[in-house]
């Protein structure tokens, strides 16, 4: 007998509306033995990269055959796909608008399907909450270990956006991204150490890293150490570079957001003076 | 052997506090098998329609024999009763301030009664958290598949209010009531197709919608169709009227919320320049 | 067979971040039979004491085997323990900065082990994310059984800090201090009956309660006799005095939060005109 199912949702529905509890209802009514795990509820609304990338850091950590369902839906009721994606461990059901974009990039064998099997949905199908009566019904039939090919075709021509890439644009200048600004201020980059090897060789070069109008010449290798006020830099858990401060936000010392550009400098650049 | 039982939770708790965890707490500690499922912890503090309203969109998506638990008890500690409501489907624990008043405009049968089986309760009960005293340890027993005979004698004076129902003020004009704004800023009504099919009908008269100092004219069949900052019409996923805009805030455009009046009229009365 | 095993969280990694989803993902890899109760993930930023205090007023409502995680963690990356504590009911996981001490000092017969059995962490562990590398996979693996002395060497040096005490300062003079201020706006203080037993007896004197600029006169049973704005003591769920007015915020009302100073006087003192 295979173990207790698992659904996680990632959605933009809040905690103050019924929608939450409504798909979960529909979930549980189909089956009623399934574990569902509330991923996050928070997403901005309509918000498709902050989705993305909140499933991104996460799906790889779940049990194999989790289903993954993501509802950040701005063309709900319009022409886009309802979609399927399954790779050797796990299944996504989300529509295809992008949100499964950072699964595409770091899944060699994905199989997308456009899910059209109606029989499947709720009846009628609304024309603004398919979380409720697309997404969950086929979820949790999912869980009940009904095969993807049930629910329609393979697509290749599905939705996929490229992650912003850092870029080297100079011997010794690459440009990133804040992606993210965290619960604690933190502020969550597009650079990992392969991005600017130099900076994390044995020996490395006097750095300088620019954000808004700060500059950060230190890399530390936990949040603590540093004093109050002092913003440093970090390679995050998700191993990506950070900029952070002990126990305190980074984000408001330095006044700058997720779309903040970021850029890294060494050796001679960086010891000239700002 | 009956499948895993299902309590639902609706409070006014917050994510802030211990409240809920106790809850759960005192609920799995009677009954470790029960699967608990949040449907919202943050209905305002003391919002009775709020918590009826939020239950009576989200109840009848769960599977049969689900226990729905609702607690915005702005009485606890005085004499107002707790009431075990019983459908043909569904069981309800609550205090008896009218939070179930949706449930029983929807449901055919339904029997009420006072919860005076104390010896269910924690003891000593508080005056103050009856959510874990009381509300908590009869769901806990009512998951084990007590009867809900057990827990006290039916009443038929419970506390029930009325909605707010729209009403026919003239030939060609309805008036009704904004009953919540949701997450996204979608204004939800106490409209549905019923109270104005004049607009429904195939061939539709002019009509206007107004809410606010806005006159609203379009109806849409989606959230998407409209341009940034246009306000229109849809019938939204519980079948009632809302007043919504592409991707945005229909209530920060507007400038109104929950409360709010909104008035349809049609024909020739709409056609006059507002 | 022993019943499905509990781990409740309580956090400050909030709602928005992917930091909640990762922890429970790594606890189902391992574990996916667990039941996984969320107590808490709002408190406040490295807030030790706060989270201490949720811990202390819900643990015991839980049945006998739960494990319960606490990842506050300002000292993540540096050389902190992560610490295994047991009582005979329950397991505690969490860092070793205090923040089970109101667990110490309720439970008589604990023990305390320093984690070291790395190889039931995740591999590499980072600096930044303990919750992911550290607690949740070692909650897995006790969740599963694993006996508490696979993971350590018990401890005695482990940290602790005292709550708050009230003081006698004179005769008819104590002195506390808030706590916490719950959602309601309710003041949790640290007193309990036992500090203040002269206002408690059957035939209890005049009494003053003084808070921010506010002295309150009044003790009542619940929270709904008030009048609007007058703020009444009552002894809240928890044992605690509490500072509270009827539907409202006390915490508004007075102007007041957590750490202020409370005075309670009686007798003469109480009857001199404030």
């Amino acid at each position: 007998m295979p173990r207790k199912p698992i659904i996680t949702l990632t959605t933009d529905f809040g905690l103050n509306d019924h929608f939450v509890g409504v798909v979960k209802g529909v979930i549980l009514a189909i089956n009623p033995e399934v574990d569902i795990v509330d991923l996050c509820h928070q997403i901005n609304p309509y918000d498709i990269f902050d989705a993305a990338f909140m499933l991104a850091q996460s799906y790889r950590f779940f049990p194999t055959d989790t289903i993954h369902v993501v509802i950040v839906d701005p063309g709900v009721g319009t022409a886009r796909r309802p979609i399927l994606a399954r790779t050797i461990e796990n299944k996504f059901v989300a529509p295809d608008n992008g949100v499964l974009s950072l699964v595409y990039e770091r899944e060699e064998n994905i199989e997308v399907r456009h899910i059209t099997a109606d029989h499947y949905f709720l009846n009628p199908v609304s024309n603004t909450f398919h979380g409720r009566d697309v997404f969950a019904p086929v979820a949790g039939w999912l869980s009940k270990w009904v095969e993807a090919d049930k629910f329609g075709e393979p697509i290749t021509d599905y939705v996929k956006f490229t992650a912003p890439k850092p870029k080297r644009v100079g011997e010794s200048f690459v440009k990133g991204v804040v992606l993210k600004v965290d619960r604690f201020g933190n502020l969550i980059t597009n650079l990992t150490t392969e991005d600017v090897p130099e900076i994390f060789s044995p020996t490395p070069p006097a750095f300088k890293i620019l954000v808004g109008n700060q500059e950060i010449t230190s890399l530390n290798l936990a949040y603590t150490p540093g004093r109050p006020t002092e913003v440093f830099a970090i390679v995050g858990s998700s191993g990506f570079l950070e900029i952070a401060t002990s126990r305190g936000s980074a984000a408001k010392i330095i006044n700058v957001g997720r779309g903040a550009e970021v850029g890294v400098t060494w050796g001679s650049a960086a010891a000239t003076p700002g």
